[in-house]
């Protein structure tokens, strides 16, 4: 049990990757839940849950997974989640609080209330901001949201002590909690992830298709590396983010098209004084963000 | 000593920024240098350059730097390499090497044609792919160069012995020796490093003019913190790089923008096909660079 009480008699944890494993890895390191049981629609994930020991026990019926859980959280891909909430919504047992963990909100809370009837008010839209390249039931790692910020989007039909636990969930974990509107979450997350996420992709795309690409990558530096990263992501969660967040996202590439012509400009017309002043600002506006 | 017999009695390293300092450095520790004398504008700079033991003397004046040298490493931004070579030209000794660390070399090969007159045969370019995103004479650090590579762009004129003095200076230094020609060189670089460099100022740029940049930065992962790293880098030298490598960096920043405009495309048209391709290629394509 935590300092404030807290606790965890079921959880059911409902996809087993990155976020879900670490979860799970976390409260049990924290002694905060009882019995983990686990579902995913690949059998074989679900095994290695338990030699992992993030999982206790695992069902492949979605209903058979929540039934007499006190909590569940969906760590699937966005586009997972709502035929996820269709499937255990029937089965959920009364006062339990569900919780996902999204890089976009407004398709969940959309779908979470078509799809959760009388359970809308006790689900809480999160979005844990961490995660690595790597995706899967054997990248988890219990450390993974120590002092990262979880943001929770809770809407006005939301229940103040559905919302009190997810929080103290997270904090449990590690993590720092904040409260966000759902539109402001999907537009900072656009510029501070989505976006660059998809320059990475696109990057490695591009230089993928140029013909002397394997050259190209043999003489790639550290900058390079670091760079592009974030471009050995999962696709699924990434085309199921420019699925769920498009609006927001497209706005800012193309604003982004914007200053990067600017910059081709200046480039075109040997502008060495418009150019020095691009970078100055931006190494400015970074330098300040040394913390991160 | 060097197992080869390779030795400068008397370096001349003009600029002392990150890549001349950590050239010093890394050379003492071979133990394959005598004197190494500095020359920079800033007289501070030099100071700091004997306090940190990577220079043994300096000279305000670029003439009396070179004197009596037997190998000059130019370091300095590109744009600064033609005003040095014009003023340290009358001055070099018989038989002196000339080299430069600059990211771009059709401009430098040209610059060294038109000042070096005579000294030309024995000035070899050479890129040194190794950096990180901090700058000046406090900077620098002798292993920057370990198993990084460096690559010389001799041309016709240049002599077997003075690229081979330059090969040695480097393996000396830890790094790996290659050949590539200036065009080819000029045009993976602007892939790998100028493009990418290009994308991260941009990127940070464009997010500080959004109206809650303080709150979007505050919200940035670790994703972005890989991606944004290389934005902190010296302006000087990206206005310089821009100037010097224009032609190639214009071709691919077309390139990148018509790539992201697909990416842009699929996003507006739902087409979660085209999406998910598009990451699971990059991914494969990053995947196998894991190396890096």
């Amino acid at each position: 049990m935590s300092e404030d009480g807290f606790r965890i008699r079921r959880l059911c944890l409902i996809g087993v990757g990155l976020i879900g494993g670490s979860l799970s890895l976390a409260l049990k390191q924290a002694g905060v839940v009882g019995h983990v049981v686990g579902h995913a629609r690949n059998e074989d994930s679900l095994r290695k849950g338990i030699q992992r020991g993030l999982l206790d026990s695992y069902a492949l019926d979605p209903a058979d997974a929540v039934r007499g859980c006190d909590l569940v959280v969906v760590a699937t891909p966005l586009g997972a989640i709502r035929p996820v909430f269709a499937a255990i919504a029937p089965h959920l047992s009364d006062g339990c609080v569900i919780t996902d963990v999204g890089s976009a909100k407004a398709t969940v809370v959309a779908d979470a209330r078509a799809e959760l009837g009388a359970h809308f008010p006790r689900f809480v839209a999160g979005h844990p901001i961490a995660g690595t390249e790597n995706s899967g039931v054997e990248a988890g790692f219990a450390e993974l949201f120590r002092e990262r910020k979880v943001i929770l989007t809770p809407v006005a039909e939301t229940d103040a002590s559905a919302e009190a636990r997810v929080s103290a969930m997270w904090r449990a974990a590690g993590a720092e909690v904040e409260r966000m509107s759902v539109v402001h979450h999907d537009r900072v997350l656009a510029a501070t992830s989505h976006l660059p996420h998809m320059l990475a992709f696109a990057l490695v795309s591009h230089l993928s298709k140029m013909s002397d690409q394997d050259e190209i990558f043999e003489y790639a530096a550290g900058g390079f590396r670091d760079f592009t990263r974030i471009a050995s992501s999962d696709p699924v969660m990434w085309r199921d983010v420019c699925l769920a967040n498009g609006e927001a996202l497209l706005e800012l590439i193309e604003g982004f098209q914007h200053e990067l012509q600017e910059v081709a400009e200046a480039i075109r017309q040997r502008d060495a004084d418009a150019l020095f002043e691009h970078f100055r600002s931006a190494k400015q506006t970074r330098d300040q963000l040394k913390h991160l």
